[in-house]
């Protein structure tokens, strides 16, 4: 399978550029009977649009999603759902320099060496704008998970220096750089400020938090269910680092101290700490999936950057246009997507791991 | 495709029990002509052999591979190469409450509620053991992409709160802790002594440094190539996080400190600087590729914790036998490995990328 | 992967049901550098085009194609194309009895019982317009493969009784039933007449001829390259049996008669002659490809036919609206385009086969 | 994924060559808790065991299978299971002109230019001896088909010019050809004797009937019911052809007779007639599953034939050695095998197809 799909039970495929006609993405193998409309993906769609605050480009894109298959009467069928959003504000303009110049921090020389061509327009492939197809399956899978019990939660967790320090649920949606934290939030804000006004940008990271998945969900090798998150989190553009649970700080612990005890509450078998971030040997163990994704500074600054053209020429650019100096709000919708798509799979997966499970289906 | 195979081009699928009668690997596309003997696997095998250090379990395994299909008057003949180890010593013993119990940090629970029963020996196929299949097939990966002017190298880059401080290469194989400074190793040593006195156990950080793969290897969306280096190593029993280039740190810099900038040498495009740990929008820029993993300390401890039985009963338990105070050192060669295949993978995946390349090949 | 995707190196997804909003394909993993434009696309496409006969479907759509994404100047780029055909002629009808009742012959009653609902109109996902999307990537793939020297050829052998007995290629595409032979067309014709006379239908078998594949390309076990075409085929709506070469007349022969013996012309190797139809083992001879797909008559007849509807009463019913009393001729674009998808991912696949070409091509 | 590997869910991947060390399959993806031991797997292979009659091979090998993985206390675990075979009678004989000459009907050529280099010992990896890991599996899929009331059952419906006339299921294993028909059985030796008396060899047609398939099941576009069926069935060495239903007779039929019509028969939806061999549209209609599959005539023979050795010369070579004469009787418990995996591939998948499934799952 060619690298623009995603997912075994549930495939994703997505397609398109930033400057071409149209983007989207087709899911197949989603299960019939999800009551669906357009609205449900478009409240997602939004929540990645930009032009919503000083902090995002201000590229005018309604990016309104059309239901083009597999949706009849208001639910899906089980065949491939196929969605798109054309593109509406793409500047006609002159690209200059840039169309032959190799951006620093940008996949611009990787593409040409790979390919021998790119599609210079904003990016191409390689823009941000790739991810709408990503966002409008997750809004799928998150309701679908939702009809389970599964809450997907993302935020940002940190911007540069500034880190969230208390979790105000409510408060994610009331501030411009998602923090559930409304004291880091105006922290946040100064810094990027100051980012702007230096024509420099920044980075952060961003949490997402999965409540109700039962235990037992994962596969023990190289599906492992936390392996498909880091391998979803780091398909992400700018994302350079995952981690679940402890992460990096798990490494500087001891087993006594790293290890979450057993017990009984309730009835239920349950885990006394959560260091494992919901996820041992690769298989769910039923506590809160807990992991993080460090996105680097948005590479497109305004500064001076040395480089070098297609021809093999040092030159300098200036990259003007419309940039977002930090990713990191709009990328918590798009963690949130690939986590539950991730999760929606292995959901659907574990039905067939017992020959009991598909007796008692089978039984009539 | 279920859980055990990886990769597209050449897909592994590994098998086997930590008790079971052996272990092994398929390894289905890779391509004709390899010169290849048992000798080439068996170094990397007892790489990771047990028995080597007080560090690491005593479990007395030969571990000796035997090629059973594929290979043909010393060469690869493009069909499956079969591999399998042998188990031989797997202690018959009374598995006692261990059998029915859920060791805390260990993926029992987990494995016991997705398919309803577990084989207990030893960890069954959530042990180490199971990488035996990926090393196999890792050292022939690496030896394809030597003959391609690649190195992959990996080492310890730090055990609890000991980090190395200096590179010395050959220094790796001569200390008990694979760490590449003898200084570093030494305190290692004596940290991990700490642990072992306190029926505890240490984690750390592994890192590799790929040499010499060209710019434009991997695909730009979910097969990323740096996507895929974080599915291989997340898929790693004890991994816990996974780190490109500057990682977690990057989150913290600025566009303008983290974008490396473009220049000429030796008529050559290069990179001035390597943030990027090689990879730049999912797919090589031509500079080192390297990628961190942070390894969570062994949970196998044998002082006593508190846990919970099949039955659901609390009980307390104290795991006894031959367990690694820490697997880091271990995990360096699995590593190496697991990177190996990915980036084989893809380098085969590129040669297909342009219409020139396969005129080329076709043109007679 | 879910089921509406085919190929390994060049993968196609198709969505889209008959009265929906559109249908389309996208085609990931296609090499950049091919010379694209629309009309290269809607050749084949006006080739498939309902009412170009009176043996074919009165439904008036134009089937205009829309490339979506990875065309940039001209050419293609390496990202997924997307290619979208809108629905025109839905008429907006009350589908009465038929919305409810399964149509035998028709894919009504499995659609039904596996996913528990179904978009009726006009068959929605199993109508014959889903092919539309196979058209569209096989124009794509013929073209790539033209430039290797490679031509896919397939026609009308028989419809009904009436088999060709001579072959003019330029005669297939000057008569209405897509046969390479005048004489036997105006047969075919009679007989569709006294068909329609009858509110009775046809089936018939189309032959497919691929010229200039090389020798080597196919993999040896589960996707011999006979077994993907035969996969390939049988995919196709009303495919009933598939043969290869001399097919089901081979197992009427002996070795001797059977076997094609090889000789030197030219110094080239060649086979005497041609009983495997191109294909050893799963892997091409070298000689000319030949397959064979048995295609049953429509099931859509207008006289009265007893079922049972979805509340389990049996019922009469006559099935009006615009059907094609034979779907042969219009599926023989459609056979050739899954051919040539077919091979042209195999030829893709080959060139990964031998260290020898890896090194090659790396050698700078 | 390369191209040793079938199925989706439940996904086997064969391995091993007619004269290396061993033979075998890993199975992965299979549920957990199916009653299994070497005996129910044993049975299997004793029935393409060669050397059973005169008119198969008289190579000694016992074919004694090894279950090395995926089973623990007489149970699958869920774990890939991994079986193997060792190659006992491997004559260890000069290969003589054989080893560097193009067999007239064997893939060496094919695999020479695909490769540059084979195992010419005995076929290598295009052995007939390739199918004992498709059996292997082929058996646990059984198994496990008939805890859910399917049963497969294939045999030889003709052989040359001789086919049954009538079904008596027992006499299948009590004659040296697999027929269901004692008369034509023993016609059939007849026609064998000759062809061995003549150095020539006979080809035949197996037919497998499945019984028990609840409607439903199946993908509706490339991962037809029937699509996946015709690739299993012409991925076996020496099948040129495949029908599913009344196959190439349906071609010559019209609407009105190949329809089957639907009705109620003790409150369950039935079929009148069986014309589609029970799939429509790609999916099962409840109805018996019958499937065909041509197979060529043993392409070694012992008479001299003409064909051209790896230096380009043209030679006449007399092929020596334990041949059968014709493989149709061995095939049929291939054919069963290849059937049961893919049925049991399908029925897995189908219990994700509905969101009320996914929920009646999870509702606890």
């Amino acid at each position: 399978m060619a690298g623009s799909s995603f997912g075994n039970k549930i495939t994703i495929t997505t397609w398109g550029e930033s400057h071409g006609a149209a983007l989207g993405v087709v899911i197949d193998g989603f299960p019939a009977g999800l009551s669906l409309c357009e609205e449900d993906i478009q409240i997602y769609l939004d929540r990645r649009k930009p032009g919503q605050s000083k902090y995002t480009t201000q590229r005018a894109e309604g990016d309104k999603v059309e239901i083009l298959s597999g949706v009849f009467e208001g639910h899906t069928t089980g065949t491939p759902i196929s969605l798109m959003v054309r593109n509406n504000d793409q500047h006609s303009k002159d690209y200059g320099n840039i169309a032959n110049t190799f951006r620093p921090g940008h996949a611009d020389f990787g593409f040409y060496e790979k390919f021998g061509r790119r599609d210079y327009r904003g990016g191409g492939r390689s823009s941000g704008r790739e991810t709408i197809g990503r966002v409008a399956a997750g809004a799928i899978c998150a309701k679908l998970l939702r009809e389970l019990g599964i809450e997907v939660f993302a935020y940002t967790k940190s911007i540069g220096d500034v880190s969230i320090s208390e979790f105000e649920l409510g408060e994610r949606d009331l501030n411009s750089v998602a923090m559930p934290d409304a004291f880091a939030a105006k922290a946040a804000e100064e810094y990027l400020d100051a980012c702007i006004m230096n024509q420099d940008s920044a980075g952060g990271v961003v949490e997402c938090v999965v409540t109700g998945v039962p235990a037992g969900i994962g596969d023990p090798v190289f599906d492992k269910l936390d392996a498909k998150l880091a391998q979803a989190l780091v398909s992400i553009g700018a994302v350079k680092g995952v981690e679940i649970g402890d992460g990096f700080a798990a490494a500087k612990s001891t087993g006594k101290l790293n290890n979450d005890e057993f017990e009984i509450f309730d009835d239920k078998i349950i885990k006394s700490t959560n260091h494992s971030g919901g996820i041992l040997g690769g298989i769910s163990d039923g506590d809160d999936i807990i992991v993080r994704a460090a996105i680097k500074p948005t590479p497109s600054i305004s500064q001076m950057q040395h480089t070098v053209n297609e021809k093999g020429e040092e030159v300098d650019i200036e990259i003007h246009g419309r940039h977002d100096p930090v990713i990191v709000p709009r990328a918590v919708v798009v963690i949130e997507a690939m986590c539950a798509i991730t999760i929606c799979d292995a959901m659907l997966s574990h039905m067939t791991d017992r020959v009991e499970y598909i007796k008692e289906f089978y039984k009539n």
